[in-house]
């Protein structure tokens, strides 16, 4: 989890560190997700403020995974999860953050995006479609738009699920034979290991340019699920509790919905 | 849960039946939400239909805990609830299916209305915004929405959660006293209870135009929290179970999204 001058994802950690242990860490973030439970009714019953987590990360990095494990069990009332697709032409015809504003959290939630306003800065250059000048028009108008949100009462948590370039491999191939997660196997999966090293370039520079200190991101290794989960768990729920919101005490002091 | 030719909340049962046991009931839900985990998995990797639910009751009938009750434990990628409040004046500006319409499931997802287009149609009549044409009108456009609905591949099961005005008052009461609760007290509470007997007139003539044998409302005894949860984690879980989705053996069989 620690910052990086230079970042090098080559060099970040995609493991847990030595020590860490997998019942005991699936047992913490039993815990933390618990509190969780209780610090979302308090946000949900106080109204004024919201949490906004974005989630990025290879193919394969176990976003919607982590989304189960973590995010279930809150009251679905109070959380909502958005995963930004393709865009669709309607949403090409405007500014890149215009599909992304429309999916603010109000007041009271927690908003997961399973994908974000990054894929913008990433996928949009490994493909060529925009310019590095564009890139960087982009990455000022990011931060500002984070900063937007932060000073409307929106806490911002940014997560990139790092999984190392074997892993990813070794999990687009068991989407052969699982079952369960075949309809995710895509004939290009192969071809998306390839473009691995590019990818890279484009997260290390959205780390380089969208990572002020009022909005950090969180590096999360990913390789291992109980690992990831925990880091992610306890990141959120002690945010939550700083935040420490509270019940109003009357109707009247609630902001009126 | 039985048909009424004529519909009378009177004399509709409010507590559970004779010979149900809270105990077992409580372990009967856990097996449905259980069940409901997996459908739901398959409903979203399927991608191709969906179920809205809509949940109406008088105040304190205890909408939001049993949202809380039923689906938590749910992924919320694949699960949305909105609350429709009080219309802004930009919906107000638009026909009354209008903001309904944009909030309905895609394709894959669990979709749950805490209050709904049915409001247009009860709390407008309780403070005489509409007239009775108009409510004869608006009862024909909701059964065309919904048969739009269910006509493109959505499921829509509707709930009634039936307290007693005893219940209700008690309730109401409560929220005085619970520090959890304070925050949901409204001056007009007391109003509210001197309101029931017109709520239920209106209640029962949605019931009366509102009932088609391809998509009835579930009259759900609410004066027990553990008997509501029980039976409304029944008739989610075995209409999913009755559509019967399934993963797509790959990427193509399952529509892009």
């Amino acid at each position: 989890m620690k910052k990086f001058a230079a970042f090098n994802l080559r060099k970040l950690p995609s493991h847990a560190p030595q020590g860490m242990n997998k019942e005991d860490s699936k047992r913490k973030t039993e815990q933390l997700q618990q509190d969780l439970v209780e610090l979302q009714n308090r946000l949900y019953a106080e109204n004024r403020r919201s949490v906004l987590i974005i989630l990025q990360g290879m193919d394969a990095s176990g976003k919607d995974g982590l989304i189960r494990t973590v995010f279930s069990g809150l009251n679905p009332q109070g959380v909502r999860v958005h995963s930004f697709k393709e865009p669709t032409s309607e949403e090409l015809a405007h500014d890149f953050l215009w599909r992304i504003h429309a999916q603010a959290p109000r007041h009271g939630m927690i908003q997961v995006f399973n994908r974000s306003q990054y894929e913008d800065v990433l996928i949009t250059r490994v493909q060529k479609l925009i310019t590095t000048e564009e890139a960087r028009r982009r990455f000022v108008a990011i931060n500002a738009f984070e900063k937007l949100l932060q000073q409307s009462g929106t806490t911002v948590l940014k997560f990139y699920l790092h999984v190392s370039e074997d892993e990813q491999r070794q999990r687009l191939q068991e989407r052969h034979s699982d079952p369960t997660k075949q309809w995710k196997y895509e004939a290009d999966d192969e071809g998306k290991v390839k473009k691995w090293p590019l990818y890279r370039l484009m997260y290390e520079d959205v780390f380089r340019h969208c990572n002020p200190g009022s909005c950090p991101w969180h590096l999360v290794p990913a390789d291992q699920n109980w690992y990831k989960a925990y880091v992610v768990a306890k990141i959120v729920r002690d945010t939550l509790k700083e935040m420490a919101p509270r019940y109003p005490a009357t109707k009247k002091e609630r902001p009126k919905e």
